[in-house]
């Protein structure tokens, strides 16, 4: 598990006062990219070999409001994974209390050129490796 | 079924050359709001009254990527509702082609002080009769 | 001038119950995007071609709080340009009440590969005639 | 003045491949709230009072872009002030080069009830130990 913390954005709040429900995918993505540079896996050289990652599905259950300048820590664990797609899971907690906030997961596939392809093996046995820790 | 037609923003994008995951909900609440308009309720007047109506639980299913430009149909249909919660479900088209982006679900519930309510007899009533339409 | 009208989100809102002064300027860019394709010149043709057009400098004064479900009248003018730069400026009114929101001004300039470039006779002929007009 | 440090995210950016320029005044805010912060004026405290801050002016320039997952350091400075307004002046840097980004001004009233009122003596005076420092 990788736990990345950040603070909650004053423009992420919306009139009813607390984070707008949008923004928590937003803060999962940043759990998810930590996740794959611990594991060794960078967004933009997985790029430059023109593989993309799309999000296929996600979903979000919101258990506690975030609020204008709470910490927040963004637990993030892959739950699923293979050749051609990833399953991360989340726990979104404030840090001052350790409330849960919100819990989510989501999937990405591996695309090249807009078809699915393969993850290559270099960099599924850096998964492999990083996630049986 | 309501349907809300929108443009797809140069900032909706992001690095991977579509629209970022996360923007279909903020697509998914106009065609709540609207959704909630034609019905008789708006927010602002429930606000002051008040009543909030947090979202507790989304998901969303990503089937096509809406690019730059295009124009985006959002098609909104509450599928479930009671004194305390509202259930709806979501369909974004490319109106070019009619090809279907992504579908998704949203739950709020209602609350005043933070605290689960029953909304008032006026504004259900409203939601009925709009939604057995 | 070019006028765009838009409704407001409320997700553009932040906890002091009004527009959050960042989304004026994606506002201001989907008047600039309109205004260019008008002019005949769209924005994936010309990164298509490896032309960039960053923005440079931008400014804006508030001058009445947008609020959600407000329409908005973007209105866009191009200023000033050459072969290397544009300049808009833009005026924000509430449809409802002609109420000015904000006045803004941005300049973009155009790059190939991350260096100045100037802008093909073929589309500045066009900025040319439409702008004249 | 104060330094901010964050890390650029991915739904930042936008399809030039760098981020989007709206988001530099999300980043400028998060330099002034922890201004404020330091100085002793916590929004939050201010808004329970029923004192608002918006801001009417603002402008930015654009040096060089900021990329996905770039860590920044945002330098925040409160270049002028009176019972009735602040200005802020922000130096936006690429950690790793130290090359400067962007370079900005806001200017914030404080307001009650949608009217211009002066900043209690007991802010005031936070405002001006710390900012003689």
């Amino acid at each position: 598990m990788i736990t990345v913390r950040e603070k909650v954005r004053f423009v992420e709040t919306d009139m009813m006062g607390v984070v707008h429900h949008s923004n928590y995918f937003r803060w999962f993505e940043m759990g998810r990219v930590e996740y794959l540079r611990q594991a060794g896996i960078l967004l933009t050289e997985m790029m430059e070999r023109g593989i993309l990652f799309p999000i296929t599905e996600v979903s979000c259950k919101y258990h506690s409001s975030a609020k204008f300048d709470d910490y927040i820590l963004i637990e993030t664990k892959m739950i699923d994974y293979s050749r051609v797609k990833m399953v991360f899971s989340y726990e979104v907690r404030r840090e001052a209390d350790g409330i849960l906030l919100a819990t989510g997961q989501t999937t990405n596939l591996f695309t090249t050129n807009g078809k699915i392809t393969r993850l290559p093996a270099e960099y599924y046995s850096k998964l492999e490796k990083f996630t049986v820790k």
